[in-house]
């Protein structure tokens, strides 16, 4: 048997290479989490079934990874010529894989409510599983990295969130970036403002594509969802606004004058915008953006997106406010708020804008060359006394010849290579080659551990 | 619509005291790994289906989690009322969860060929899944980390790994553990010596059982298995191999006398176990067991496995080499040697022995109590500026009572809270609280700074 080795499509192989690039992202939002308080959690990545379905659409429903249940699972479904595929999937499959962090962190709250002291700061870093089509930037199997604090109602929070963006793409190197902000009370507003209030969802959802599809074809979407052609008209300016935050807020305020509602969501944007200016952000750049809805109904108030200005690749990440996520699995009036980082959309923009440092795949910092048997044991007391010294370090593991040792030594982008053959037995003094300047010298063992100290 | 919250039995939520001691235990190994100049990988959770079956024994394919092919998966296959499990499982999954991580890694070395250099050095830290049910210390989701050497048949490969678990379970503050060893050519010739060689495979699989079911059901398993009385016998004083390694072996050597593989593998042993003793282990002891076998039929030499003496759970670790493993993937004559850390093990015998360091669930190292909306703004420009000195500091987001706000504090193991009240803002002293020492002291920001500096 031989099969051609191969992976599964929309899923990635991570070389040394990439790894330690994809190491240093996660490292650097993993600081800033921890700086800003947030606490790391894990939850499975298979969830119960039913604790995802129902939670992400129609669409989203679709895209969830069953797992097969294990052993004879046609024994409990009833198969025969006239089953589909709908009717028999909750027979032969219990368990999920992971869809997203924000429904399995409402699960896990609910779950562990008695251990948690709230406000609860936690962040998360893992993957998730969607069956969508592969494409540029979208992958079956991706990593989140999500921040949430839930159990306060505090715009605080919104606040500590858009810094946390700042914060983390700022020391990620990104110079030109922007967080799209909006609230759910405004979309209401205006879907009020405009007699629409029972087709907000609609009207959220077709706004939500504004950037991708333009203006007139959210306009005819709306109307084949039975949005009236006078609310529609009367929407349209909206579509066009303008100007500084202050200019699009001044417009917004006379538009929503009459909805209670609507006006509650312009002070909460106020609020935020006017803690955050006079704070001041290290490079991002926040913009109303009044079409921002983001396809999740879940949102109650805040609604954030950020995008990258110099390199298209759709949001780096987005959140909001969620006032009743947890009433879904029975706990009631927990209001959160929680922002989602797109890890491997990061990666890209940071590889297509060659922001990451310079990496090396390996840690090890000398490689003993091999000649032989007792040149070998030799160099193992010395390799086993830098290893105990913290230094990274390995002997090449045969007397191969030199020439493909120093290969191998180049290719791990080691800084010293040592050289022990009989003479060197002989008088105690290691040969160093210095593999950057290529410079060689004869020194005793402990002068050498002194320069890798320094 | 209320689900009652769980997860899938076999799987864990981690909250974040587990997930602090989790990290620690990770980030020793990985720094070991690194050390030892071992470079890290990832592969994908999901592999295709015909990927891992038949690589694990009857038994183990029955234990891979099978995903359901997205979408209308039912049209592929022919169902009716005739329809088995089994003859139905190809058709409707074609893709499954990692078993392990040694064949994906066996898979990623020939897909990856071209872009390797040999010897391999890697490490791997991800989860992997097995449909067996769940028992203390066995659940259906946990982590491994491994490390493989692959692309050389150097002895010195495995001098290294044994180095590797030393270090290890030393600095994870093990004193008492050891690591058992035999080598797969000495199970060979001894099955030569009794003259069973066809059956070597169900000799190994009996001798494995040999500390759970103890010597005299081993024997009647292996007469069960047409292995002949006359063998039996001859076998037995291997069964009570007692002394020291080198009593041991000399033991063996004897008994071997007449297999040329025998010998063999008793040469590897002596070279490997002379040049640990030359060089020393920290804290573990090697142990020369020659009914050591471990199911896996890959190995072809050396087989190890680590046991902690102070708590039972079975084996925290092993491995070995095998010299074609990646033959099934088509690409052969590559040798390799490798060793498995069973992370969730070892982090319960840690937990068990009170191994792991004080670690707080959070770096919060301070906390400004929220007084209302012109203190909080006052501490927001404080914070941000403890922030970007980085240093882990938090606003408590709403001015609830003091109490709940020291709870929090206390819940969080914070080092200090900030009180700024009216009369702060005005003197521009803030009142600082040592958690710890429940001292308290008015001193400007600049002050409290370096204190946390320090």
């Amino acid at each position: 048997m031989s099969y051609k080795a191969s992976i599964p499509k929309g899923t990635r192989d991570f070389s040394a290479t990439e790894m330690v690039k994809r190491k240093y992202v996660f490292a650097v939002m993993e600081t800033s989490f921890q700086k800003f308080g947030f606490s790391c959690i894990e939850t499975p990545s298979m969830e119960n079934l039913e604790t995802l379905t129902g939670k992400y659409g129609e669409e989203g429903d679709r895209l969830i990874f069953k797992i097969l249940n294990s052993g004879d699972f046609l024994s409990k479904a009833n198969v025969d010529a006239d089953s589909t595929s709908k009717s028999v999937v909750s027979f032969i499959s219990d368990k999920a894989l992971r869809y997203d962090l924000t429904v399995p962190f409402a699960r896990y709250v609910v779950q562990n409510r008695n251990d948690i002291t709230f406000p609860f700061k936690r962040y998360q870093m893992q993957p998730v599983w969607r069956a969508d089509r592969p494409q540029k930037g979208r992958f079956r199997e991706f990593f989140q990295c999500d921040a949430d604090l839930i159990g306060t109602n505090s715009l605080l929070a919104e606040v500590e969130l858009i810094q946390l963006y700042d914060e983390v793409f700022s020391c990620l190197g990104l110079e030109n970036f922007s967080i799209q902000f909006n609230n759910r009370k405004v979309l209401s507003g205006i879907a009020e403002v405009i007699g629409e209030s029972e087709k907000l969802i609609d009207i959220t959802v077709c706004l939500d594509k504004l950037d991708k599809i333009g203006k007139e074809k959210v306009q005819s979407e709306m109307l084949s969802k039975g949005v009236s052609d006078k609310a529609i008209i009367q929407l349209s300016p909206l579509f066009d606004l303008v100007g500084s935050n202050d200019d699009k807020l001044a417009k917004l305020k006379s538009f929503l004058s009459s909805s209670e509602v609507g006006l509650k969501g312009i002070e909460e944007i106020e609020f935020v915008l006017n803690t955050i200016n006079n704070l001041g952000l290290k490079k991002a750049k926040i913009e109303l953006n009044v079409n921002l809805a983001r396809g999740l109904n879940y949102y109650t108030g805040a609604i954030m997106e950020v995008t990258a200005q110099d390199y298209q690749i759709g949001s780096l990440g987005g959140g909001g406010r969620y006032d009743d996520l947890t009433g879904i699995f029975g706990l009631k009036d927990v209001s959160g708020v929680g922002i989602s980082f797109g890890f491997d959309r990061t990666y890209m923009v940071m590889d297509a804008l060659n922001l990451f440092p310079e990496l090396s795949a390996s840690k090890t910092r000398v490689l003993f060359v091999n000649f032989g048997k007792d040149e070998s044991m030799y160099c193992l007391s010395l390799l086993r006394d830098l290893r105990s010294e913290g230094i990274s370090s390995e002997l090449y593991p045969s007397s191969v010849k030199l020439k493909k040792q120093m290969q191998y030594a180049n290719q791990k982008g080691v800084e010293f290579t040592v050289i022990v053959g009989e003479e060197e037995m002989k008088s105690g003094l290691l040969t160093i080659k210095n593999m950057k300047e290529g410079s060689q010298q004869n020194i005793k063992f402990e002068e050498f551990l002194l320069t890798l100290k320094n």
